[in-house]
């Protein structure tokens, strides 16, 4: 083993191991209080916090937006557990991925790597090693059997190489960079909020790539529908219910109108793809 | 005192201590902040967990299930307490369970005794010690006044004689045990999930005693109405929209519709009578 | 800096640091994670303790209802954070409130001011020293920017002065304290439970004020709507269906329907001024 890599690893470690928890199991059932209690029956020290239980069903766009949102404030060395699973009990693997900054631990299905990329993704790990799991496996509750033991072990300060081999292969949803198209950037949207804000998932360093800056006009394609829309620093800039482009909170696009619902103006949703270009560059 | 029992009841003690909480208290209102307060004014260093505070309003039925589902899984000596309280005010008694793997605490009315009986009862107490109370008492919040408290003290460390006299006659509700009913078991509905799949008091061992085996054939009465079904291993060795019965992840009988939800089908509610018999022995 | 001061404060930290959160952000969304993980950051030893997240949008009277109702039951020296702030972005201050039992922090709009004043309020300070927030300071997240750090470095042992200058032109909101009007109260609704009861910001101290005692015939005015209506005990004391008032778990006058909706019945709503006297002094 790389004597380097494994110091640098320690030193991620916290004193307190500090575990997160994201899933879409509501908090009305007994699955994540079970996972808690796995995580306190290998570790009565850890600490636990919930990032959020009221992800969609099976959103993984949801999912992998709301813990890129929250994992930067975390402490560098915690262990993001995240269970947003169609796949339990098909083949996708349950990962472990080491970041720059942190952990994060939950399936093989892109969940984890929206906020991995952007922290810098160091090794993934396919947890196979069945002395780090619960004795028996549930075909359903991964999140119980699987990944919450191998998080408490990793927070315990297990080295992440020894859940399983490395693997490369690892899958890169389509959600987690959007990818240049003809000068311009074709993106996907990650979440709609409570006020009909349209997020994407281009952030501004995308934006910057592009040459986008404050007050440049922007073309905004959903659907076949294209939009020429401001970007502006904040709502108030463009008139009530007009329609403009900002940098939210979690450094992302998003698409909204002053005091209206973006979303159901221009019949976006989740999912749905967005294509985003320099007014100026397209002339 | 009996000494094995004292030093028994020592071993189950964890370092840190651990109180769980279920309710049906919802997370709007005060009310499980101001147990967890109580909770940290005797014992800061007490770690708190929540199973659920969205059990339906007053149905024990559900509170149990859930209660039965979480607690295998957190350490031996966990303190679990569980306020599903319809008879708060009334002269129901406030009880301390101790069983061989750990703690009950909560309201004489059956919510306890599932997981209790599960995990083999060892003395019942009765609640009554005024010095492990808050000193008001109000009508309304036991959890707070007298649950929470007597825990927390229970999690420091106390004997669970010091709380008042061990009683015989606590209520053993019908849901906490099947009976046996010709050469059938004779149990409740205790649990619809969000698929619609019902859940029954009927176990994997209640089922090995009347010799039900995989691919077995079921009689499965609700109502007056009698359905004969499959008992599979797994909801997909059945047909698209097929009814069948499986065990759950918490080791109870299910029936189920692959891809359908059986609680609409077969018009069945928590509470309701289920009749299970075996087929061939039925001819 | 006056020693005995700083001697009080100190008295008033308790070993493990303990923060509680009350926000009307939900718990879908990565916020309250956020204020968490910055808690964390600075703290590792924090014990951080949600009193609700599911105060209504920007209702400061059902958030200022649910903090001074949990608040008592908090071990001295406990640091409340509650962040209910319509206002954020604009020129309304963060504050620090110390009382005579712990210490508030959040947004100037009387939010804090119904428990603080319940205690007694020893001083206010104006958070404005960039060295306790986080490096950037966004335009509407002053909970995770400003609030969450502020609480977790009082709760270290910071001393309050050092977050700012002292002020005493904090906002008192109307609801803080109903006020004496022709013998009679004038207060407000501050909060509508699930069953209609209808919460006054009137004390068992302010009725002992004007003369109220048990038995007692009131004069209670909604909107022009005068009723006569007794003051009871408990809900049970009047017919079914028959109106009472009576003292709720948080020492508030409540208007209540035995078995009723008594904020359907008077068309009552949070905010609504409520006219309270005595039949007795009224003839």
């Amino acid at each position: 083993m790389n004597p380097r890599r494994e110091r640098n690893t320690k030193t991620m470690r916290s004193t307190i191991p500090l575990i997160t928890l994201l899933s879409d199991f509501g908090v009305k059932d007994p699955y994540v209080a079970e996972m808690k209690a796995v995580i306190l029956s290998i570790c009565p020290a850890a600490r636990i916090i919930d990032i959020s239980h009221q992800i969609e069903k099976f959103n993984t766009h949801m999912g992998a937006f709301v813990l890129v949102s929250a994992a930067p404030y975390f402490p560098v060395g915690t262990v993001h557990v995240a269970v947003v699973d169609p796949g339990v009990g098909t083949k996708r693997r349950p990962l472990i991925v080491e970041t720059k900054r942190c952990f994060y631990v939950g399936p093989d299905n892109g969940l984890l790597m929206l906020s991995a990329q952007r922290e810098g993704i160091r090794h993934v790990y396919n947890i196979s090693n069945p002395h780090y799991m619960l004795p028996t496996i549930s075909r359903t509750f991964h999140g119980r059997d699987i990944f919450a033991p191998a998080a408490t072990h990793l927070a315990k300060g297990c080295v992440p190489s020894e859940f399983g081999l490395e693997i490369h292969d690892y899958l890169i949803p389509r959600f987690a960079k959007p990818r240049m198209r003809k000068g311009g950037l074709l993106g996907e949207v990650l979440y709609i909020d409570n006020f009909g804000n349209v997020v994407s998932n281009i952030s501004t360093k995308d934006l910057e790539k592009v040459g986008v800056k404050e007050s440049c006009l922007l073309y905004v394609k959903f659907r076949k529908k294209v939009s020429k829309l401001k970007f502006c620093p904040a709502y108030g800039k463009v008139p009530v219910k007009a329609p403009l482009t900002l940098i939210g909170s979690s450094n992302f696009l998003e698409i909204s109108i002053n005091q209206g619902n973006a979303s159901e103006t221009f019949k976006v949703k989740i999912g749905d793809p967005i294509c985003v270009s320099l007014f100026s560059s397209a002339r």
